[in-house]
């Protein structure tokens, strides 16, 4: 068990991370597939781009970890370039809930195997030079970023529950 | 300059913190009294509840963190524990901005006195007997749970822009 104050500190991002994982979980497990295609506000973003945009960001996060390619680049152009209802062409509902299941799967075992010390070093996409002068910029960064950008979105995806 | 991987920890979430008050400022220089008197979604919280949630939230932190009393403890009962639209005696959109603004400066003067140290001290709500188990709900964490809860209402207050 560890009691350092670093590795306190990265129980505290990862907990957090994993805090909003499962409340979007939990919310898609409540949604229908019918639920998902609805707007989350009028005008405003459909549950699938959402979580179509959800699964891309947890893929993207692979290689700004240094873990390896983002599995999925051909969702990035749909759920991350392009806004909502501009392309016909999206994956289906069904499709995307087992893209974030894998998605999070595979973040996931990376994250369990990465150092306290690990998680202090650079994030791939700061230069040496200035992660010397910016050390925050580090990968336990982009889980603290990361997390609260779920959050972002569950404060939208909410919306969903109870409409038709 | 602190380099120790606690500081650099210290640092990331104040940061986080810090960024999500500064979009909900922009956003609030942003938006009318008449936008924040609009529900963000048909049905849902209005702007003016969530602005003074999330003034009763940051004020809340002060006993939390160990700070002292929370200002406006009057506050309590309209902005968390009543739904929206229950109560018609709620303190008007120019009254909150400025309980707003109050808080906020109040909580970072606290906030930068607050050593690297006691940042991972234990919060008030959790017992020395617990906290000896569980380091990690010390105030710092606060910061981190209370800096996405912003992100999360931010995602529902950025639909009142544009609207009448």
């Amino acid at each position: 068990m560890t009691t350092s104050k670093e590795g306190i500190a990265v129980k505290m991002v990862l907990d957090a991370w994993y805090a909003k994982v499962n409340q979007f979980d939990k919310l898609l497990a409540e949604l229908s597939d019918e639920q998902l295609l609805n707007e989350v506000s009028p005008g405003r973003n459909r549950g699938i781009y959402l979580l179509g945009h959800l699964t891309v960001m947890a893929n993207s996060m692979l290689p700004l970890l240094g873990y390896g390619e983002n599995p999925t680049p051909h969702l990035v152009t749909p759920f991350v370039k392009t806004p909502d209802k501009q392309t016909s062409d999206l994956p289906s509902v069904t499709e995307l809930r087992q893209e974030w299941e894998k998605a999070k799967t595979l973040l996931g075992e990376h994250i369990a195997a990465t150092s306290t010390d690990e998680w202090f070093r650079k994030h791939t996409s700061v230069s040496e030079e200035d992660f010397a002068k910016e050390p925050h910029r580090n990968k336990l960064n982009v889980m603290l970023s990361r997390a609260c950008h779920v959050d972002y979105h569950l404060g939208q995806l909410i919306f969903l529950k109870n409409s038709k």
